[in-house]
């Protein structure tokens, strides 16, 4: 008798949970490595859920009406995998066998992108149901806006698996005060309740009664599931459809259960099982087949492919159903679900970057993004703005910006989001919101709190999200608000994140031209804007054509031919400094270059022809920013000279600051004629 | 009749009020910067708790039974100046004159060592709640250690300001569940209700029943308080201490009170009112005097110099009641709130270094960190250390650690705390046991997740605590996990926080030694350490003098009177490469240094006879670290080379790793090989 039939439904249930648990386990102990507890606890939560309520067609994983499934708890990835591979997604059994292995479709945390059906990038404990709360609110701001009477084209639920570490987590407060003020009602998540962590039992360190903490949310909870009785997750979840808000189903469970002598400790979390209690598990289980191999009954009783296929169909039958009556409204959906940007696209960024040009105005770069902003906002109504309770900083509303909100009727479209003092939140929201598909997310809060959402920023671009950070008051710049406000390291950490593009541009043109890079590209980019005015710099059209390339000369002084002997490199606020120092220098008789850098990943990526052409090699370089100095010696070198501050800012007026620090024409000349008597 | 008048007790306590509005609007609009709606909307409730429950005394700042107090909300700092200033801390009207002005003792927001009577440096939302939680805690665990029946000489409370914003961030959700989990009875939360966010009016983005949710959390909670009425704040006040847990005074109040046309608007929230209605203002509240002035029958009601001064000789005398029957742990108790090291502190160092280099064992660096803890905590039982649910990961527990837990009859002492999965919530809360005083803090997590606290270790730089922070698998070496567990960027990055000591230890001997640097220095520091195994090196006494000096030779090969034609510079798990790297190298005719550079930090601070000694100038340099690149240019200069990682990890075994991002000793050998023949 297997130890956990008794509180299983049917023996197809059984069996398809024990399907689950032997291939985890034994996935675990074929790389000696992985979190077999998780699978264990939560199998019969997972057979109801993905046999009874999940709306997906394993052979079209981007079908876009699917439901969503998040593990938060991503360390149970095998889990999902055994999910995947038994529900007909293209992931073969050699790639479980494969498990946490070089190249294989299953690394340790789940990874979208490289498997099959993978939705987001989980491990990092917390953002998963933050990305569900991105997708589920994605969802219901696009069935507002596209659905039409009759014609629910958009209607799919966003499910999560999350366990005691996700819900310690501060992010997720974050997310669910905010699932619960929008009133996301086709949210559920699905509680590993198993009293365990990995120093143990959690009540000495977790004593919440989550239950009320969610209810206080504003969540629907259905308290005391037994997550053993697919039954009981299974009428959970019939409620959850019902309850007009987002719904925490808390399941008791036990850790590994199946495992004779290890279910309900801490021991299962995460290190394989070893041999011995591997085939104990076999044989508590009832379990005769060897590892990996699975009878052709639990395999058809698993098998979604035809149901999959069948409910695309339908959808696809009543999508052109919708095509016929609103075909404008179907090419949209399809251009902004595939991603694609409108046709329009390049004369739109062309005259946006040409009227910027014209205007030549000198404004603060935050307030030139709110005007790329405004511009953009015309040709993509899919940007969905936002910003962590900053939005008259951070200049990222704009006039036709509407609010989202709910009210009692339910969640209200819109396309701005004030999502509160939650900037961590607010990014993983985000990035849910861009692997959803269907919007452009943008948010805004100061540089330095970009701290506070570091991880998701991380997370962004190791998914390759098309998500838009807008990071205004990026210096000392800010002034008075002091030291706990200014940025001084972040430029600079932010710019070592691999595959995150940062901008910091100097004016209204490089801020446009930032944005539109930001929008065409595949993955996430930060806009660093200052909170005081910028001088506008002038340009050729081949300059304005230069800045996507992200450093380029902006002076050459006292003319082109001149032979350059030294090259100053400045980015954000800093580029007017340089510009000004051109002209003291050649007094001293030194001609000199400004390379504007206002995204330095992006200049790395250009052909070496490119690079040594703005920056030649052999000539002495000064790098100009507010911000630490260290950064900037892989431009400039061990001899180059660096203009920057190392310390933390001070509390007072900005340009008592910059003189403070030292950050003037003056300070940029002498370090500039300094490095130029240097050279040979 | 001002605007306030009806719900204040006496007139007495109106003027105190309106006393600390005038203050804070006239600062704000001398400044022509800052916030008033705060200081107006808490200005009552300061009064409740600074005139009738506080204990503190003004000439004696650093009284160690003081009450703590902390401003969460930072940006009313105006508030906290108006208090201190009027209660007889050495904080004269001229500092306030000069509210936000360089140099002056009263910055944007406030910060610790700047202004005498501020607990801690707070602005960035939440963490000063964090931080009050870990000084209520390191109060509650000296009170278990050291008060003895009858000589109750740690006995003081922990009050806290908070508003929305605070609540809105998922740290406090952390910092409420540690607390009530362990039962923190003399912290007091006083929440500024007001309705009112940066963005509006909340109810569009924080829809939370506060109250229920802080009871979810086991706390006592106050609903309803009308905190513009002093004696009801006063009530709740006298029922927190009796709750025998933390307690939530929920405030309902009016942001920017007393401003006849901006209160209860966010416009009030952090801009200047304006001359003019400063001066409705004035005539609202009836106040007479001009800006800075203060009639002597309101500071005389304010004054607490003689109360304090009091309250204090009277715990003196307790002391030294304490002191004739307890010397022994009088003489602790002092030295361990002053925060100096014991006696025999440097003869225990010396034995752990020795004994370390005689056992030359082959471990993890995060295993010679847990014998280092160890061996530390007999001579330091101040350490006081934890985990963020990851112990026996982080092996920061040790024989002798007891766990810090609560029981039905409150907290009970100890030196261990399981943080739970609260990365943010634990940094923060130990920069509050840190200032408090009396505690070393240490906690872990993961490298990579420290990007969840990265704000709180800024915070520690910032505020200088002795905070040790250990990371443990610190890069790709922790094998299958995967990317989102394998740091890159993240030692880079935490380098380049300014004041933050980042040691990332090769071997036992210098895992012991960055333990010493950490515990001596008066500021926070970073341990990162390996997962797998790291081969122990071979030092002279010199050497293992030279490692606290953050970069040393370690090897020259052949030998020391060789011409050294290239520098290898490495950190941790690749000094072995490099090590490794000498013989082939001497093998082709090149002599080769091994620099060993723990901390990076710490070596730019030696003097430049050392670091020249070290790194002789014009020498061709490669640097070999698991991790960015770019970093590594400020030491190698543009023609050196690196041997490094600029993409996200994979998931698979930490050998199979090291191999595909050719981090081996083949791949410098050959880098080696190519600066060494491109210099003269």
């Amino acid at each position: 008798m297997s130890a956990v039939a008794e509180s299983v439904a049917t023996p197809a249930t059984r069996l398809m949970a024990d399907a689950l648990r032997m291939l985890a386990i034994d996935a675990v102990e074929a790389a000696k490595s992985g979190h077999p507890g998780m699978p264990l606890g939560m199998a019969e939560i997972a057979v109801a859920l993905w046999d009874r309520h999940l709306k997906h067609n394993p052979r079209n994983p981007v079908w876009p009406d699917r439901d969503r499934f998040v593990l938060s708890n991503g360390h149970g990835s095998m889990l999902l995998y055994g999910l995947l591979h038994l529900t007909g997604y293209d992931l073969p059994i050699d790639e479980l066998k494969r498990f946490r292995q070089l190249h294989s479709k299953t690394p340790g945390h789940p990874e979208v992108g490289v498997t099959p059906g993978v939705e987001t990038t989980t491990g990092p404990l917390g953002q998963g149901l933050a990305n569900a709360v991105g997708m589920a609110l994605a969802e219901a701001l696009l069935a507002r806006e596209f659905n039409r009477p009759g014609h629910p084209i958009v209607d799919h639920r966003t499910y999560v698996f999350a366990g005691d570490g996700c819900l310690m987590e501060g992010i997720s407060h974050e997310a669910a005060s905010l699932a619960g003020t929008l009133k996301l009602d086709k949210l559920t998540v699905l509680y590993d309740d198993n009293g365990i962590s990995i120093d143990g039992h959690v009540a000495q360190w977790f004593s919440d009664d989550t239950p009320a903490r969610f209810a206080a949310c504003g969540w629907h909870v259905v308290r005391d599931v037994d997550g053993h009785d697919v039954d009981a997750v299974d009428r959970a979840l019939r409620a959850a459809r019902a309850a007009g808000r987002p719904t925490l189903i808390c399941c008791r469970t036990v850790i590994g259960k199946g495992s004779p002598s290890k279910a309900g400790t801490h021991d299962v979390h995460g290190t394989p099982l070893g041999a011995d209690e591997v085939a104990n598990t076999r044989r508590a289980l009832g379990w005769p087949h060897p590892p990996f191999a699975m009878p052709a009954e639990i395999r058809t009783h698993w098998d979604a492919s035809e149901r999959g296929a069948a409910a695309e169909a339908d959808w696809n039958k009543r999508f052109e159903a919708y095509r016929r009556h609103y075909p404008h409204e179907a090419a949209e959906f399809e251009r902004r679900t595939q991603g694609t940007l409108p046709a329009q696209w390049r004369d739109a960024v062309r005259a946006m970057v040409r009227d910027a040009d014209c205007a030549a105005e000198t404004i603060a770069t935050r307030k030139a993004s709110q005007q790329a902003i405004a511009v953009l906002a015309r040709s993509l109504p899919e940007l969905l703005g936002g910003s962590a309770d900053l939005t008259g900083s951070n200049l990222t509303n704009w006039k036709g910006a509407v609010d989202v909100h709910a009210d009692d009727s339910g969640l209200q479209g819109g396309n701005y989001l004030h999502y509160g003092v939650r900037e961590f939140g607010m990014s993983a929201v985000m990035n849910g919101i861009a692997l959803h598909r269907g919007h452009i997310p943008f948010g805004g809060t100061f540089l330095t709190f970009s701290d506070y959402s570091r991880n998701a920023l991380r997370m962004a671009a190791l998914m390759k999200t098309r998500s838009i950070f807008v990071f205004t008051h990026d210096s000392i710049g800010l002034g008075e608000d002091g030291p706990t406000h200014q940025s001084v390291e972040h430029a600079a950490c932010l710019r070592l994140i691999p595959g995150l593009d940062v901008w910091r541009p100097c004016d209204t043109v490089e801020t446009a031209r930032a944005w539109v890079s930001a929008v065409e590209r595949d993955g996430p980019s930060c806009l660093l804007l200052s909170r005081q005015n910028l001088p506008f710099a002038a340009r050729s059209g081949e300059q304005i054509d230069a800045i996507e390339r992200g450093g380029y000369v902006l002076r050459d002084w006292p003319d082109a031919s001149a032979h350059t002997r030294v090259i100053l490199i400045a980015t954000g606020s800093e580029v007017s400094l340089a510009l000004d120092a051109v002209e003291p220098l050649a007094e001293a008789g030194i001609a000199a270059r400004v390379v504007s850098m206002p995204s330095t990943s992006v200049f790395d990526r250009q052909p070496d022809a490119w690079r040594d052409a703005v920056l030649p090699p052999g000539v002495p370089r000064v790098a100009v920013e507010a911000g630490v100095r260290a950064f900037w010696r892989q431009y400039v070198g061990l001899e180059g000279g660096v203009v920057g501050i190392d310390t933390f800012g001070e509390s007072a007026p900005a340009a008592a600051l910059f003189e403070h620090f030292n950050l003037t024409v003056q300070a940029l000349v002498d370090e500039a004629r300094r490095v130029a008597q240097l050279a040979p």
